[in-house]
């Protein structure tokens, strides 16, 4: 690893730098940064005379570069400074005769320092390496094939800096065309552990001085017996070094609990009056049966709800935990300040007219208020929140009830209803649903933070479009998603979505490939759209998590059994290949006219007591993983049939201690919801008229084992 | 174009190849095979000495390469018969030398006619072009870039031969990569119409020699001047230009009007007794309400559901068009002859145990019976089929009375039952829903036919597994398509779904790539899945064809709006740029802190005139096309409210003559999906808890207004 000395030596260069107040390293700096850190860069030498060029050429070996060295002399090839590929002593001893002409020429005053005599690579595979400084991630690095790969296919990949050696080769195996790397068309492989060791290096360097804001390594040409940073460009810039402020994860969860657990609620303009926001957050609490105490606040009122009210929060007799203020975004501040002098632990900021409307400066100035009081901020711009097992519904929208252990956010009202929605329609068991807003301050980390310490919350499901901090995100992230899954849906994927996305909370348009490879770093399951993240939510918690990758389809309906492959392979799941002795127990079951192997397909007239013994026989046999069942309508087995038996044979193994993964895909008449339904409630994910979304779910939670390394 | 002596020529040299027995041409044929049709192939010529060689280098102009020329030596490049790039006088000379001095040595007795000279190309692009027999689409050309990219990332694309320059030119165009062609990291922009003509002559060679099983054209070097056929390998088969049989437009329309609109029918294996599958084909066409005469089939029964029974077909007194056929699979064929004899148009071949069990002997001694007969085959190891306007359930599944313009098809009953219930339950109007089973005579084309002149259906919509006739049916989907949408969901798409296939219907793997292309160039709308195939037949004829490709999306959720705008770029939609003057026309209606721009971001809070307002705007608009809503569920504007306001405000821009595509996403509390499908009902595509379902279906609607040539 880096040295001391190393480390030293790049201090001494920056420090050099930031003296001359330049935002960019020379060449030579540049190399002389790389080298400190392990990064190979073709050999140098300087050389003062044609003599000497030549001898340091035959150092070096043929072919060289010649470059020349002046302080006065920036744009070296505008110059005539630079020529390639000398492949005598002859063309070097003339090459240095014309480069030192041509820097007279081009300027008669400018001091020459010697002409730089470089090693010139030819052949090998040319990558591209960097680093930048994400807004929102901070140091990523980059990795990608070098020339038309990149630019035409932008065949990249992203990680968060400093990287593993690990994790850096699993981008030089990430890439779509990594296959080239491994030697194709007769080509050599290249040594991808040089590679990566590059990445790791450079991810090392860019976090160990974080002012180096871009460090571009193009190309990186490797061969199989190394890698070189042949060109190397290094911008410094000491904003680049900023760190967001974060806190503790023990100020984080002291301030969550209290949030999400209050013993007592205000309600800041809280109002009799029908229609009024102030008015649907006082009845949602009471309504919902939240069992702490609620104090109204309201100078023009002596009761509201049957509860006393209050001019002021400085008027309640007891302590607050949160106030959920309900009154104009103008008149925050100075009720803020109040609560904020109360001591409560959370503002609960409903009002919209803050940031997303432009009005920046309100939003900084009730922030510094809150950090002022230490007082944590929700939204502002938000529906509110829900905590069921607290029977929390602090909102202006209905009260939900089902209780569950999935939590849900979103940055977005609207799609905080369409949760809303969603989950009541589908009986969705629910812990929190929480809108975050413009996360003027309490973020999706601090969200997940709560949640991981929550035994009432198995899963986390998160809307959203930016993260303020995405590297708090991903470390929280990465370190939650190892206990429970994390799914998030993130909008703005697209440059057009990013655009409006952009329009409506001044987030910055990320780009989608970054988030993509970080968020996947960080083991959380991204849903494609809405609808997915709702699936999956409801979903991934219903299934035992699998102990292996081999999943078997068993299907009355060959048909069915066709688009349950495609569906396995587009989620990225594995037929499983089934051993002899399997398939020949199999076919005990089937017809003889079935077809064994994956799918195991029943065919259609088959009584309840086919699709009972197949199940059990995928259900006992250890080498089978998870099951994707078939159905087909029939008069023989009709759907409700079908939908108990397999819910029975599913409880009768679960009693046995067998836990695997079932999903079920239904064809057949109307009388197949209902089967889905009753499947669903009993802990098979079933659905009907699709055989693409029961396999979806089973994908992601085949995604999150993986990821949290539950599968060998 | 090719000239009658190009032709003449081609025709001679592979006279000569059938002659000799061999199934590949020479090099030198093969060059000669493009010349004929005007593919530039390198220069060459023959050279019987040193001096020769030189003086034809000459001629050539220099790098050249040398290359034996010798009946007896096959392996030229193992015979050390092979030199590449000789750049003087000296080396051409020294070369011949050489190369006759290795030939002698590898064969002493070879005869040596003498040394091929041949112009040696550098630089340009290497692209490959080829054609292939392919089992069900028949010829096909193929252009992808050389060397990496078609190898490691596939990227490749297909079309039906002949393609026009025009085709030929959007396969050049339409690889991933074709940006390289146009010239990248400063390099020459290759002539595309060069390498679009030899795609174009090469897919009328094959067209015109159709035995030409296989070309290959790689390299093919292009740049900017122009492009060569390096290497040329052709491979003869005569099998390879074997036609399938096929029935003209007026024979499949003659019979599949008998089969669709029978007068009369006959339930070959009736029966009066509960669950057997003759008794619910008769319950179906009696209960259902077909007009048309009902002759049950059973010799020994004498009434059947009231109706009087015949021991055979032959007894029946009046014409019969349909026989359906519910008896085991190994008495069709007796009773297939007798049918035939009668006259029927169609043979409904419900049983199973035919190629599907592996039984394809079966099969085709009953295709050859009805063939003698000219009796059309549907199925075998069907359900049967539907057609709604004439009452028609010749089915043993239950019966279906929805009526409307979606024609629907599966190769699978357990798909055709998931059509059913998805109908059932959504309300979908219906034509008709076909099984086509193992086809081992209807097949899609046919249906497609039909259902082109049928002026009931308005879409059509199949499930399929494969296409024993691709190319009849790429061409009457190309011609159909042109008038009402075709939608396919093409199972087996992946490597694993094509095996599960293969073990369905024996069925051949398709590669899906080549589906993909060529559904494609015949105008059909792909669904990705199951689902989506139904809800495009659902949804897609509800929506107005649009005017043009500006789409805006109204939404009272910026969070949805970020969403609907993925969801348009997913699917291939543009999001118009706003001018100016209909930016402050909407502004008019938007509170201040909205968002004008596309997503028109009205706010969340708004009531239902500005919906209303806005919506309007964009109907009455010439440059808008269509419109994508987003809903927010409030108190201000509850769903039912929005519901009905857009179905009004829609309803009467339709009666102004103005009709424009609009769908709906609605995020909001349970009501949202009764909301939902009031639009839906009034002609507005509009689901809950998704932003992607509406899109999808919108972005489908468009691809076949593209195809079909509705846009400008």
């Amino acid at each position: 690893m880096t040295t001391e000395t190393g480390r030293a030596a790049v201090g001494e260069i920056l420090k050099r730098v930031a003296e001359e107040g330049r935002s960019a390293l020379t060449a030579p700096e540049g190399r002389a940064v790389c080298e400190a850190y392990g990064i190979p860069t073709p050999q140098e030498r300087l050389a003062a005379s044609a003599a000497e060029a030549v001898a340091r050429a035959g150092e070096i070996g043929l072919p060289v570069v010649l470059k020349i060295v002046s302080p006065d002399i920036l744009h070296k090839t505008e110059a005539g400074g630079v020529l390639v590929g000398l492949g005598s002593e002859q063309e070097v001893a003339d090459g240095y005769a014309t480069i030192l002409a041509n820097a007279k020429a081009y300027d008669a005053s400018a001091r020459i320092t010697g002409v730089q005599v470089q090693q010139m690579l030819t052949g090998g595979q040319e990558v591209i390496i960097g680093a930048v400084t994400d807004p929102s991630f901070g140091k990523i690095v980059a990795f990608g094939l070098g020339g038309v790969l990149v630019e035409v296919l932008k065949d990249v990949t992203f990680r968060l800096a400093p990287t593993s050696t690990g994790e850096a080769l699993s981008m030089v195996d990430g890439i779509a065309a990594a296959e080239i790397l491994n030697g194709v068309r007769g080509g050599e492989a290249v040594d991808k552990t040089a590679l990566a060791g590059i990445v790791h290096r450079l991810s090392q360097l860019v976090t160990d001085f974080p002012q180096l804001a871009e460090v571009d390594l193009n190309p990186v040409l490797a061969t199989g017996a190394g890698a070189t940073a042949v060109d190397v460009r290094i911008l410094v810039d000491p904003a680049a070094a900023a760190e967001p402020v974060r806190f503790s994860q023990d100020e984080i969860l002291a301030a969550m609990n209290r949030i999400m657990k209050p013993a007592a609620v205000a309600v800041i303009g809280a109002s009799a009056e029908d229609g009024k926001i102030g008015n649907s957050v006082m009845k949602n609490l009471v309504n919902g049966g939240y069992a702490g105490e609620i104090y109204p606040i309201n100078p023009k009122a002596a009761e509201i709800l049957d509860r006393k009210a209050y001019p002021s929060i400085s008027d309640v007799p007891g302590d607050v935990d949160v106030a959920v203020f309900a009154i104009p975004a103008k008149f925050v501040p100075s009720a803020l300040e109040e609560a904020g002098e109360t001591g409560v632990a959370g503002a609960i900021l409903v009002p919209s007219g803050f940031g997303e409307t432009g009005n920046i400066e309100l939003q900084n100035e009730v922030l510094a208020i809150a950090r002022r009081h230490g007082v944590r901020i929700l939204g502002p711009n938000i529906y509110g929140y829900y905590y069921t097992p607290e029977n929390l519904s602090a909102t202006f929208c209905t009260p939900y009830d089902v209780k569950g252990g999935v939590a849900l956010s979103s940055q977005s009202g609207g799609i905080g209803m369409a949760i809303l929605g969603f989950s009541r329609s589908a009986g969705m068991g629910v812990s929190a649903i929480v809108g975050v807003g413009n996360k003027a301050d309490i973020d999706e980390d601090d969200l997940l933070t709560f949640f991981e310490h929550d035994d009432n919350t198995e899963l986390v499901a998160m809307h959203l479009e930016d993260l303020k901090d995405g590297r708090a995100f991903a470390e929280t992230a990465k370190r939650v998603s190892a206990k429970k899954p994390v799914v998030v849906l993130k909008a703005g994927r697209t440059s057009e979505g990013a655009k409006a996305a952009g329009s409506h909370t001044g987030a910055l348009a990320g780009n989608d490939r970054v988030y993509d490879d970080i968020l996947r770093q960080s083991g959380v399951i991204r849903a494609p759209g809405l609808n997915d993240l709702l699936e999956y939510a409801r979903g991934v918690p219903k299934l035992p998590t699998p102990k292996g990758e081999n999943v078997v389809i068993i299907t009355g309906a060959g048909g069915s059994g066709v688009l349950l492959s495609d569906a396995c392979v587009d989620n990225g799941l594995t037929l499983m290949r089934i051993p002899d002795d399997l398939d020949a127990a199999f076919r005990e079951y089937i017809p003889p006219f079935g077809a064994a192997g994956n799918p195991v397909d029943i065919t259609g007239g088959e009584p309840p007591s086919t699709y009972r013994n197949t199940i059990a026989l995928g259900l006992s046999d250890d080498r089978i993983h998870s099951l994707v069942l078939g159905y087909w309508h029939t008069i023989v087995t009709p759907p409700m049939v079908f939908a108990e038996l397999v819910a029975d044979v599913v409880e009768e193994f679960r009693r046995k201690g067998i836990h695997k993964p079932v999903v079920a895909s239904l064809s057949g008449d109307v009388e197949v919801e209902q089967a889905s339904e009753h499947l669903y409630a009993h802990g098979v994910v079933a659905y009907p008229y699709t055989t693409e979304k029961p396999v979806a779910v089973l994908g992601a939670k085949y995604r999150w084992a993986r990821s949290a390394g539950l599968l060998p």
